[in-house]
Parts: C-alpha cells; sequence; structure tokens
C-alpha cells in the first residue's frame, strides 16, 4: 500500500532533527545568554559562558581523540563540571558515566573497566580513592585521568591526572561547531545500578530518553522559565534524574551544593531564591527538623520532588508548616529515574493530614510523556484488577525506558520480556488507576505460607511518633520460614523501647505481621538516602536469638 | 564499528513509542477523568467522557473502512466535534483535514478530489456550501458526508449527509482498542495553504511534529496544568496550532467559541476563568476596543498569543491596560502555525511604550523544540551578520516543519532546498539574534531601483493614531516600475484625510518610500484576519489615476 501520505515526503534535515538535551543548552545561551545557568559559591556563570566552556570542553575532548560511543567517566559531587559534563561529554559524541561518589575503589575499577572509560574526571575530595581504583583496573586501555579543580573543597589532596579539568578546558576551541547526535537512539549516558546482588548493571540512556524525560520534568511541576534548582540530588544518582538538562530546557539556575547539609541547604534557598529541588525523604526531613534559626526566612511555594521512598504523614505535614509543596515520584535507574508521579488533585486538599498522606504515598500513574506505567499479572501479562487488593508487578513501557543494560543482552532481555520493563516492585491499583507499591519482589517476607508486605508493616511502624526511620526485612525462622523483623531508629531524647513498637504494631497488623524482631540502632543507608535492606537482611540472620520482648526482659 | 553502546540494545516495544498527541488524551482521562475537557454553552463534558467518545467515533469509522492514511474532512467551526476530530480521527489512523469554512464551494471541491476525502463532516452552518462543493467534485469516489448537529447555531439549515455526527457516535464501541501509528512519521493532518496565487498546497503533519509543536506551546507559555483555553483562533488554522493537543497534555479546558465576538469572549472569559487564548491582532483588537461595560470584571493576567501580523504598540498598550499578557508569535502553515516567539526579557519591561512595542514587534527566536530559525542568504545559505540591517531570508529546520506537500515533490523539494525550509520572509537578525520581517519576498517593492520594506511604510502609517489597519503594496509605475500604495482603515469617527496621511510619512520616512498613492476603506482579510494583499493589488493596478494629493484635490 503505498498511500499518497508516505508519496515523497521522506524525513529530511529540514523537517527531521534528533532529539536530544543538548538544543536545550543551545537555544537557552541564544534567547538568554546573559541569564545565570551555574551558582556555586561566589562563582556565577551564565549561559553564553556556560556554552561557550562547553564547547571549549567538547573540542578539547575530540582534539584527544575522544568521540561517538567513548566512555567519559566522571567522579564528581555536585559542582559545576559535574553539571557541563551533562553537555560536553555527548557534544563530543561520548558517553558521560557518572560514578556513585559513596563507592569503595573495587566497585569503581569494576565500572571503569565494564564502561571501558577512556577518561576520567575527578574531584580532589575523592583523588586518592581514585588513584587506588584506577590501579585495580583490569583493563590496559589507556585511561585519561584529568583532575577538576573546586574552590569549595577545603580538605587535603594530591594530584593524580595527567592535567586538571581548566587547563582541559584552555586546549579547547570556544566557538567549536560541536554536531548532533546522528541518531537520537545514540548513547548519552551510562549509569550502574547500585547491585544489591552480583555485579552492578551498566544502564545505557539515549538522546531521545533523555530529551523527553527531561521535559516530563517540566510538565510535571509546571516548571517555569528561570526556575532556580537546587542541587540537593546527586547528579551521579540517574543524571540527576535528568534535571540537569531539565533546568537547560527552562533556561534556569543551577545551584550547585557540594554537601548535602541543614544549614547549606536552607542558605541556598534563601540566598538565591531557589523554587525546585528533589531528594530521598531524608533530604526533605533535614529541612522539616532542622533548627528554627535555620527555618526563619525561607520563602513560601518552594516545590520538592520525593523519590526513593514513599512520604510518611509526618514528612508531608512538615513541609505543609513549611509552605513547601512536596510531589511523590518513583521510578528507578532503568527509566530515568522517575517515571510515576503521584499527580495530586484538587479535592485532596480538603481530607485529613492522614488522608492525604496515604493518598500522597502511593507511586501514581505514569509520567507525562512515558507510554504506560501499568501493573501486569508477569505471568500472563495481563493487567490486574484495580481494587486496591490484587498485586501484580509494576511495568512501564515507552520512550522514558533505557536502551537496555550494557554489554548484558540475556539482562536486557530478560527485563523486557513481553514488551515491557519489569521492574521487579510488587503493587496494586487503586479504583482511580493510581498504583501503590506493596513490596519489592525480594522484599516480601513468607511466613507461615502467608505473605507480609515490609511496606505495609513499615507504614504502621512510622505512624508511630517516636520513630524516625524503620526498615522490616524477612528473617529466617525454623518454624515458619520467614518472620518480620524491623530495624528502628527513633528520635533523639525519645524514650519509646523496642517493646512500644510491637505494642503499637498489635494495635494495627494481623497477628502474624507483627514483628517477631525489633532492633534499635541507625539504618545504613546509600549515597541517595535509600535504606540498605540486604544489609539488614545479613544482620537480621546473625540476631536470632534477640527479640523485642527479650531485648527489654 | 560496532560500539558496545550499538550493541543488542535495539528499539523494543519496551523502551520505545512514537511520539503522537493522542497519548496526551489517553493520559489526562487517565489521571484526571472528572475534569472538564470541553465546555460549549450548557455543555460541559470531562476528559473521560471525551477519551469514551473519541474511542466510540474511531471505531465507527473504522468499521465504515477507514483505516490508516485515509482522509477525514471536516467543515466545522470551533464546536466540539472540532476538538473531538482531533483526536478520533487520527485515532482511526486516519488524516485530518480541517477545511476554512470561509472558503467558496470551488475550492472546497479542489480540496476535497486533491486530498482524496473519504469522509466530510459538516456543521449545519455550512450545509448548503458543501452540498454545492460536493457537487463540484470530480473524484467519483465515494465521500460519506456527515451532518454534525449543534446547539448553538441558531440559522435554518439543512441535512447533507447520510447520517448524523451523534449516529456515528452511537455506532461505535465506547471501550475500542485503538492502536499507536505504527509510525511517529504518519500522517495526522492536512492543511491546505491560503494559496495566494495558483492552487492551494496541501501541507501534511505528522504524529512526531504534532506532538513537539504542542508540547512547545506549553513550554513557550509556561502553560500549567488544567489552563481553561478559549477557542478564538480557528481550529482550521494549522490546528488551530496545534492547540487541541497542547490542551489536551494539560488536561485542561477547552472553551468552545462558535462565533468571535466581543462580546462571547468577554463572557467566556469571566464565566469560565479562561487562562489562554490566541488570534490575530484583530481578535486581540476587538478586547481592548471593546465598550467598558464588556471589560468590566475580566480577570488579570489572561494570556493571548498574537500571530499573523506584528501587535501595533497601541494594541501591546491597550493590552497592558487590561492586564493581560501577549506573546507575539510567528510561523506559517508548513511550521505547525508558530516556530518562533518573541521572548520577553525582564529588562524590556523597564522601558518606555514605544521600544517594548519595538522589541516585542519583532519576530523573535525558535519555537522551544524547533531545532533552529535563522536568517540566511538564500545564495549561499550562509547566516547574515546580526546587524539588524542585512536581510536574508527566514528558514527553519528541524521536528516543527512539515512532512511536505502533498501530491506535490516538486515543491517540496523546492521548500527545502539545502536542507532548510524556506518561507518566503526576508528580515534582518538583531545582535540579540532576534529576527524581525522586514517583508514577504514578493512584498517588497522596487521602486528606482531601490528596495522598499512594505512593513517598514505599515508601521510608520500605523503611528498615526486615526489609524485602525494599513495595507501597503506595490502599483506598477511607467517611471518608476512601481511605488508604494497604501490602503488604509480609519478609526470610526476619525477626520484623517488619506492627505494627512501621506504628511505623516514625510515625517518618519525616506521620500521614495513615502507613499505616492493612499486609499481610504474597508482592507480585505482572510478568515484569520490577515490582510489580502493579493488582493489590494489587483485593486492598486486598476486605481492608476488616484494619488493622495489627487484625491483630495
Amino acid at each position: 500500500m503505498n498511500s499518497i501520505f508516505d508519496q515523497d515526503l521522506p524525513p529530511t534535515s529540514a523537517n527531521y532533527a534528533p532529539m536530544t538535551p543538548l538544543l536545550f543548552l543551545e537555544r537557552s545561551a541564544e534567547v538568554y545568554p546573559q541569564h545565570p545557568a551555574i551558582i556555586h559559591g561566589a562563582l556565577t556563570r551564565t549561559w553564553a559562558e556556560t556554552y561557550e566552556r562547553c564547547r571549549r570542553l567538547a573540542s578539547a575532548l575530540k582534539a584527544r581523540g575522544i568521540g561517538r560511543n567513548d566512555t567519559v567517566a566522571v567522579m564528581l559531587p555536585n559542582t559545576p563540571p559535574m553539571v557541563e559534563a551533562h553537555f560536553f561529554v555527548p557534544m563530543a559524541g561520548a558517553v558521560l558515566n557518572a560514578l556513585n561518589t559513596r563507592l569503595d575503589a573495587a566497585t569503581i575499577a569494576f565500572m571503569l573497566d565494564h564502561g571501558e572509560a577512556k577518561v576520567l574526571i575527578v574531584d580532589p575530595e575523592f583523588a586518592a580513592l581514585i588513584e587506588e581504583a584506577v590501579s585495580l583496573r583490569k583493563s590496559r586501555e589507556d585511561l585519561l585521568v584529568i583532575d577538576a579543580e573546586d574552590s569549595s573543597f577545603s580538605g587535603t589532596s594530591k594530584r593524580v591526572g595527567e592535567l586538571t579539568y581548566e587547563e582541559l578546558a584552555a586546549e579547547g576551541d570556544p566557538s567549536h561547531v560541536w554536531e548532533l547526535p546522528g541518531n537520537e537512539w545514540d548513547a548519552i549516558a551510562l549509569n550502574y545500578t547500585s547491585g544489591t546482588t552480583g555485579n552492578p548493571k551498566g544502564v545505557v540512556y539515549h538522546h531521545r530518553g533523555a530529551a523527553v524525560n527531561a521535559i516530563s520534568n517540566v510538565l510535571e511541576w509546571d516548571m517555569p522559565k528561570h526556575a532556580v534548582y537546587l542541587w540537593t540530588l546527586p547528579m551521579f544518582h540517574c543524571n540527576g534524574w535528568c534535571f540537569p538538562w531539565t533546568v537547560a530546557a527552562r533556561a534556569g539556575v543551577n545551584v550547585c551544593l557540594r554537601r548535602v547539609e541543614a544549614r547549606a541547604i536552607t542558605e541556598a534557598i534563601k540566598q538565591h531564591g531557589v523554587t525546585h529541588y528533589c531528594g530521598a525523604p531524608i533530604v526533605h526531613g533535614m529541612l522539616v527538623n532542622a533548627p528554627d534559626e535555620l527555618k526563619q526566612g525561607l520563602p513560601a511555594g518552594v516545590k520538592g520532588m520525593v523519590a526513593g521512598a514513599a512520604p510518611p504523614a509526618s514528612l508531608i505535614e512538615g513541609m505543609e508548616k513549611l509552605g513547601f509543596d512536596l510531589t511523590h515520584v518513583y521510578g528507578l535507574t532503568e527509566v530515568y529515574g522517575p517515571a510515576t508521579a503521584c499527580a495530586k488533585h484538587e479535592d485532596w486538599d480538603g481530607v485529613d493530614i492522614g488522608e492525604r498522606a496515604r493518598l500522597n504515598a502511593r507511586q501514581g500513574v505514569r509520567y507525562h510523556l512515558q507510554r504506560s506505567a501499568q501493573v501486569l499479572d508477569p505471568e500472563t501479562m495481563k493487567p490486574i484488577p484495580w481494587d486496591g487488593e490484587t498485586m501484580g508487578e509494576i511495568m512501564f513501557r515507552g520512550n522514558i525506558t533505557m536502551k537496555g543494560y550494557l554489554k548484558n543482552p540475556a539482562a536486557t532481555q530478560e527485563a523486557f520480556t513481553g514488551g515491557w520493563f519489569h521492574t521487579g516492585d510488587l503493587a496494586v491499583q487503586y479504583p482511580d488507576g493510581y498504583i501503590k507499591i506493596k513490596d519489592r519482589s525480594k522484599d516480601v517476607i513468607i511466613s507461615g505460607g502467608e505473605n507480609i508486605s515490609s511496606i505495609e508493616v513499615e507504614d504502621v511502624i512510622y505512624r508511630h511518633p517516636d520513630v524516625l526511620a524503620a526498615a522490616v526485612v524477612a528473617k529466617p525462622d525454623k518454624k515458619w520460614g520467614e518472620t518480620p523483623c524491623a530495624f528502628v531508629e527513633i528520635k533523639d531524647g525519645a524514650r519509646s523501647t523496642p517493646w512500644d513498637i510491637v505494642e503499637h504494631c498489635r494495635k494495627h497488623l494481623a497477628a502474624f505481621k507483627v514483628p517477631r524482631t525489633v532492633i534499635f540502632g541507625e539504618l545504613p543507608k546509600t549515597s541517595t538516602g535509600k535504606i540498605q535492606k540486604f544489609e539488614l537482611r545479613t544482620r537480621a540472620g546473625s540476631v536470632a536469638a534477640i527479640t523485642a520482648s527479650e531485648s527489654e526482659s
């Protein structure tokens, strides 16, 4: 069938361009050249300056032989080079591999080998660690190490690279004519999953997905032009959920932040008129629980996105008292960070805080430009009934889904079985279509043949007024197979005992779901504030003898 | 070169979906089912209802054999069926051809033949006209004519179709599972250019471009969720510049409007809390010049987009007095409507109204997601210097450019020569990169070997306080080749004479640019408020003897 609408109407360079976030930088530099793009301490750079520096840096990389599909790894906090790397690396055709700065040398060495990095840009804070990681590499290929100076780093360090970042910039041509990617499907970034078991997997992002997710962030937040974005979320985490590109699309301001601390955050918000920021619940909690002295003078209407865990009622309430507006989003590295949002409805404003927290704690609905987010039965691949009861697996499909796992076709195919990305998160859908996670597949506790949702138990524990953080994992049990084991962090000065927690759970949970073991203490967290359940599982196995009642006796 | 980033990482249905605005409707119906989507007089339909109706209508079309690449023409004012057609037609895989309701029967017959329409949906207001157009068709293929009832039509009419629109809807399946387009490059709409000479050309839009332009509208306007959009701009004009899809992307409200009149506009704004609307200068002028009684109670902060001509200072000033915010955009049918915007800068607020009008009268910079808008030398295809003086031709490239002209490969290739879409508009670029049209290629007046920009002369005439509208065209002249001839519409009750206009021009223009002929009277305009210069050129040729001074003598 050769329809009239298919004849002589091919894509040409007049009517087709690859979708890429690099054009966001070009346009902002063209339209708003004098508008600030990056603020870092005393430093302010405009969009014109940022674009010029990125052209310099891209051309310097190219002059050193770095080009299409070459990996450029970076080990950087949220400083200006980290923002710039999101542009100049792909402007050279290369792929940005932002390494998690909390990792150990062996894991970094694995990633450098696996990702076949040709360049590594290092902040002075991590110089010693990187020196060790480089020495642990198995690859014999050349690796160009570059020291990224930063005036905000006050510690002692040493040079580990062949040259500095500013020396690299000086090598470049500020009027360099860079090229769009040949194909919007070309890789733009490589992000390693935290990998709770086995080796980390390398998640590949492409230009199309990066552009589409960056715009979806704008749509979700109604983010206006010139928004002022504070970098509380690490850019090594899903490329800061694609916000370096979002901020460029809005000709906004990147307010850099070397360290996530209550004082630095509140001061930045007041000084620079921050309008938007993201983070795990712990980041928002830092604000809510900050001393009044720091909170004084915070502007109203600042918008926060929270991901990594559902925000508990106390956090939502605390943010409301601050006059901040919190949006709950959910995603994974494989879907460019958030790929669902708990989109709010006007009539939620009228309900009490408990109900509002329950509504907002849901993972919600597909992100704006994602094709679909649904809970499917992983056996039949059919949607589960929207009854708030029937469990299935959250699956995604559409343009906000990774290109696949690097050098791991088996894992890619498994993840994409049946034409959907399988998250491994178990959930229900409510009659309004909103998704609510019940558990990670591997976090379900099976006790006496009954499934226990660790999240359900955690939700109950969180409602206890003395609880700061809680995590529930399976503890092996000879009689029941597994039993729920709760790790709880209580607030400073609180006097509750583990037994009080058990009592509290008994009031709100079926007997078989009540933790048999409750352990107080600080919880191990990842660099992004996620509680490390795999670590707790190990601990749970080794505390077989201590139960809540026993620790009280 | 088989890079690791190109191995085993193909697009699949898990990680790739065609970009299409149809998903905007699906998502809004899923997330905000109870939110109003369409308001028309006493009728309000939610997004869930609208989606259900569109599924019905799409399935009814398919059941009648209409499918991929079949043309569905519509002759409709801005009523609910016109909004729905933007979704259910492409949901059936078909192509929407929205006909200009101001056209004559012969031109419509040409379009029905050329576009090979299989279905034609008609509003009762145009029944008689369509009956004539159908009888003038040369094609012998079947054409299914459908009468779209509308309670807001108060005139007399007759049935011309085989069935009614609601009968078609009743045939359909409300739970119909529609399919995404097989390819985002598939046609979604066919829009005929007004065609000042020769036959109209059929401009083909695709799903990708429609989605990308719809989102660009959001970005340009910082358009929030649930925006309330008033349909002052005809949807037959570049698909209402893609706003049916934009409103769906925002889960906003389409406030329909059968007739563009000051009272209907002001009442709709007050009654429904309209936040956004678009139109030619004449539409905004209607508001500014409306009686105070109608203007009373208008909310502040309403945003208008103006296209078709640069807004004169008096209009900008009038809008500011109303508390409305005007954005000047520029485009053509071939670039999905607006493809540049005169993006405002904060420091423009501080300058006087004359300077602000001058700044805002510029066509500005590329639309957000358009790859490029530039003034090039059409001979060398090189950028002209940004000096505000050197003229070149405005050219576009990127995803907001048509698929091409239907059944006209020669015209398509000519329009896309050198990998850019050639607009035919002559312009300069200022040092800030902003584009300013100096003339249409064919509107330049060449007098005694000197080029005269008709727009420059019009701008001066517009500054005269008695002038409502003005157009300057070339008048053949034995001595000079051509001379400028001005057609002027003056305000009710104004007492200026053509000679006063000449006097005014003498003060502000070089002598050779002053119109030799000035003719008062109503200007011929297109359905979208554009002045029809081709008509004036004919008139100018036939009034050889009358000059301004002579008409005064």
